[in-house]
């Protein structure tokens, strides 16, 4: 569970009528496009489709105030709408003046943005879009249902905000962190090799990589270009015997970085890369694509932007849910497992800090919601190799914790008491992978109904967690299991159980996970990393969700069906789940036994590290919270 | 669970080689499209998309010899090919001579059709098919794909294979049933009403129905053109103020028929029926959207004909993945409710009788499972308003019980003895409700391992039907309850878990089911009927299943998150589950309540009827196998 945050949040509205008149002159002027653009689509992405975006990217969030992570603003000449789901509608409400009319999506009299500009646009329109901006799919769904009502989509290639975006941010260019071997476990010109190998197993002559992540993985580099996510800007083109880096140019003068990535001295033609301006990606793959045989066929994600893909000709584009990268990313192997648990032993070094600091300092009713996220920061910044956060701490007490995507603002920040449910949702950057817990505690004595709603959600983290499958089974096959017991008792929680987690890259990435959205998710394998974290949130009183990441695993049960071979889940975090929030009458002995062997484990693993790092409070705290349960 | 039988099957191949000879003849001969077919794809469907289908339509069946389900067949001038699933791979070998290549679907060195296709090809080709046999959906991916290689899909009008058909049988033309309203809860008249308040909802003009079952269900019409399915081939079109059947004019002469659809005096001009022939339907709908207003849309199914799909102008073509008459059909209202409780408590009489009577005659050594089957049948023809069975029986003992879609034949016939396992999946077709029930029984003594088994299967069984579940919930996220218990034992099942039951008519029908495909399935609602049939297969050796028909139902749980409500099931088949085959240490004690909870209801409400008929040997065998277990 993470939430977007590109710059701090105010929850006074903006003020956006001089800029909603200038965006609107932009548009009529005819100096960006042809003709006059009747309607003016601003998507929340940036050009990588990334899900966390720099600050020169906030479009959406310059022109209509509104800074949650999803969100697409539409300006016509009388109107401007804002489309947003059920986890902003008060937050978009609150950032946003009345020029603009919240779009409550999920609400069934709530239009789409395609009905609801067939509904307001004069006839035959010009709905403008900036290609880039855009995701292929998107494009495609949108055009066709304003062609269908007789207007048309176009790509306007100057974005208008940035037109009107006076001091816009800089495009960030931070330095680059090469990543060896020891840490990646595979060198980058294996990854290629392996990537071309299955272009030459499905006749695929180019492949274009878009997708941040995907290029630092490749690559073994990182970044800090976006906050939180380990990446920087940069698109890739792999052919069988070319390899074109786009980066800006300036990152690429340290010698260490260049002998990485053997700039000066390739050992070999095809392992040389070529390195080209950031910018000039566009220019390039339309000169690949002149040249391209009429049996050459391109991979391209049908997630990456609208521009890129239309830059590949229609009979040699191959669109792809998932890039071969994405998947070969989401099994780690040995190497990568191996950092990913030391890790998660130091992230739980400092979350049993943080938590034996708050059982002492709640009672003196100092601690808030902001300290406490202050506090766990302090403590993950102690630990070796930490890089930063991997999302914004969500760290909310009471009625805050029942605001799924709540992030601590000094306005809303609430002190911590021995009255109310605590949970904290955060994670960390090291540079041996990365992390994403959440635990729900109280320092006081929880209400019956709290312990209630608590167990439930154990009783559906541990099915989960605990659950054997067939090899093949996709996630979403199991996630009616992380419900199962809040729905007998008419209980649930509206959002998905799980997310793939990458090691030192983005806490969210695909191309698994476990929800109740059938997406196309790819089949679980062993070596893949999910979070699981079913939750309740009781709304005005508390928000409960537990946490941890698990790696898939190889099972043995009793029998082998057709040589299938069977999978389950190990837990990563190992943070002690708070006996005392649990009615453990509620709890089958299986399940009291596997709360009692997970924190056996958090004791052995966890405490032999608090041991070695000297934190004997931690350490106390640890003992007593994982004393086994009868 | 069911599969296709359309005439008696032989083991024997058909000898094929003189009739691919005429086939190809006339692929080449020009006569039939205007230039030669270089690949012809005879599916094997109707033009109504029907699952199971009547003689005259088993052209796949006629080409190649094989008759199982499902199948798609492929001539060349040089290959005849043959893609089936893994339920009829053995049957496909057996029935197919060695003109035909048998391509496993499912294994991955198999072809899909498209691929062979471009394979097989020479450059530029023509592949010809009968667009009233393929969907429209179908023909969109296949086209797609060959366009893409260079070859172009092509509509061959006259069907390349009755061409060669000498002694075709006739497309039958059965007398037509007629249901009053309290067989059906609601007139025709209040259906198409419904039906049009939702096409102005949507702003829909005109809807084109092609299924059969759904104009059966639509106008309370039954006929017996297809075995097990009491439908009619038929045509519906309905516009604001106009309803057109086409139909075989002759059916129409009967006085009460032309009443129930008020030819003679209609009540109403929008509620007038006009009647056309059958045949004339693609002219009736080309002549409709010849007269569109720009503005007129056109619902049409997209797994409707290509060629009435293709009969309406792309700008007004609607396509829907399921009709607001399969919507519909699918909530049973109170009267088919009642009609069905009342039709499963006659299907239980008939099984209680048979198990009674197996276990007497078992021991005698003379019970087949052909028998076996065959006394099912006469037990169900005893009672009130039965029509016929609602699908071929499935009687299986020992290892013929382990392949699925298993139907006895004299070649295969085993006896049933007091050392296998018996596993029997029939079902009825009665006026006022259709069945569909698998029990699993041993008549000696069970191994271990057979009721080890047998108890995760009800284990599974029991995750289903006892499941509470939010309302909105789409069955597919119920599948995995099913399997839990014996994926944690490494266990499983390659079939879905349920499927949705028409109410008189068929016995599959959607939009509903429960099943690991994501599929797009609606979401349950109050009224849906569907099935409940998890298995195991233990190839070679026996096949355990446990289904019942289960009605949606309100549930009340402790509490209820954001108002939505909860559902749960009411099992509507009530016959025992054979207590000898459970391991009840297995079981948790909820799961034995449900059992003790569910054989009492089968004694309190089938006794009852058993005793109301005097069957005396039923209702003691019934006695006994509802006593409870501790």
């Amino acid at each position: 569970m993470a939430s977007q945050k590109s710059e701090d949040t105010a929850m006074s509205p903006k003020i956006t009528g001089e800029l909603l008149r200038l965006l609107r002159q932009a548009m009529r002027s005819c100096k960006y496009f042809s003709e006059p653009i009747h309607a003016y689509i601003i998507p929340s992405g940036d050009a990588h489709q990334s899900e966390y975006i720099a600050p020169c990217d906030c479009r959406r969030e310059f022109i209509c105030g509104f800074n949650g992570s999803a969100g697409t603003a539409i300006v016509t000449e009388q109107h401007a709408a804002m489309w947003t789901d059920g986890r902003y509608f008060l937050q978009a409400s609150q950032q946003m003046d009345n020029n603009w009319t919240l779009m409550k999506m999920g609400l069934k009299e709530t239009p789409s943005q395609e009905d609801w500009l067939i509904s307001v646009l004069p006839e035959n329109s010009k709905v403008g879009v900036d290609p880039w901006i855009i995701a292929a799919d998107q494009w495609k769904n949108m055009s066709k249902a304003l062609t269908g009502a007789g207007h048309s989509l176009v790509a306007v290639q100057d974005n208008l905000i940035d037109i009107v975006w006076t001091h816009r941010p800089e495009r960030p260019s931070t330095q680059l962190r090469v990543l060896g071997v020891e840490q990646t476990g595979i060198s980058w010109q294996d990854k290629i090799n392996v990537l071309r190998a299955k272009m030459t197993e499905r006749k695929i002559t180019w492949f274009v990589a878009t997708a941040l992540d995907e290029i630092a993985w490749l690559f073994n580099l990182r970044g800090a270009d976006i906050e939180y996510n380990p990446v920087f800007f940069a698109y890739a083109i792999v052919g069988m015997n070319s390899i074109r880096l786009f980066v800006d140019l300036k990152r690429l003068s340290d010698p260490a970085l260049r002998e990485h990535l053997q700039l000066n001295a390739p050992s070999k033609p095809e392992l040389s890369i070529q390195t080209f301006p950031y910018e000039s990606v566009y220019g390039e793959l339309q000169a690949i694509c002149a040249a391209l045989s009429p049996k050459d066929k391109v991979w391209i994600c049908d997630k990456a932007s609208c521009a890129l893909t239309q830059a590949i000709p229609k009979a040699h584009r191959t669109p792809i849910p998932y890039t071969p990268l994405c998947l070969s990313k989401a099994v780690k192997n040995s190497t990568e497992i191996r950092g990913m648990k030391m890790a998660h032993i130091k992230d739980a070094v400092a979350l049993c800090g943080l938590f034996a600091w708050l059982e002492k300092e709640i009672p003196k009713g100092t601690v808030t919601e902001i300290s406490a996220a202050d506090k766990a920061e302090e403590l993950r910044s102690q630990q070796k190799d930490f890089v930063g956060l991997s999302f914004p701490t969500i760290s909310s007490v009471g009625p805050n914790g029942a605001i799924i995507h709540y992030r601590p603002l000094p306005e809303t920040n609430r002190t911590l008491t021995v009255n109310e449910v605590y949970l904290i949702d955060s994670g960390a950057q090291y540079i041996d992978g990365t992390t994403d817990v959440t635990r729900t505690m109280h320092f006081g004595t929880p209400s019956d109904f709290e312990k209630e709603c608590f167990t439930y959600v154990l009783k559906g983290h541990i099915a989960v967690s605990a659950a054997i499958f067939p090899n093949g089974t996709k996630g979403h096959l199991l996630d009616s299991f992380a419900r199962a017991a809040l729905w007998e008792s008419g209980l649930d929680y509206l959002h998905g159980t799980g997310h793939g987690v990458g090691c030192f890259l983005n806490v969210h990435e695909g191309p698994c996970g476990i929800s109740y959205k059938t997406f196309a998710d790819e089949p679980l394998e062993a070596g893949m990393i999910v979070s699981d974290e079913p939750g309740y949130y009781e709304d005005g009183s508390f928000g409960i969700r537990i946490e941890n990441v698990v790696l898939v695993v190889p099972a043995k049960p009793k029998y082998n069906y057709r040589n299938r071979g069977s999978l389950t889940f190990e837990p990563l975090t190992l943070v002690p789940i708070q006996v005392k929030m649990m009615n453990t009458d509620l709890l089958t002995q299986k399940e009291r036994d596997w709360v009692n062997e997970y924190h056996r484990k958090c004791r052995e693993v966890v405490g032999a590290e608090l041991e070695r790092q000297g934190r004997r409070e931690a350490l106390d705290w640890l003992i007593r919270e994982t004393q086994p349960i009868v």
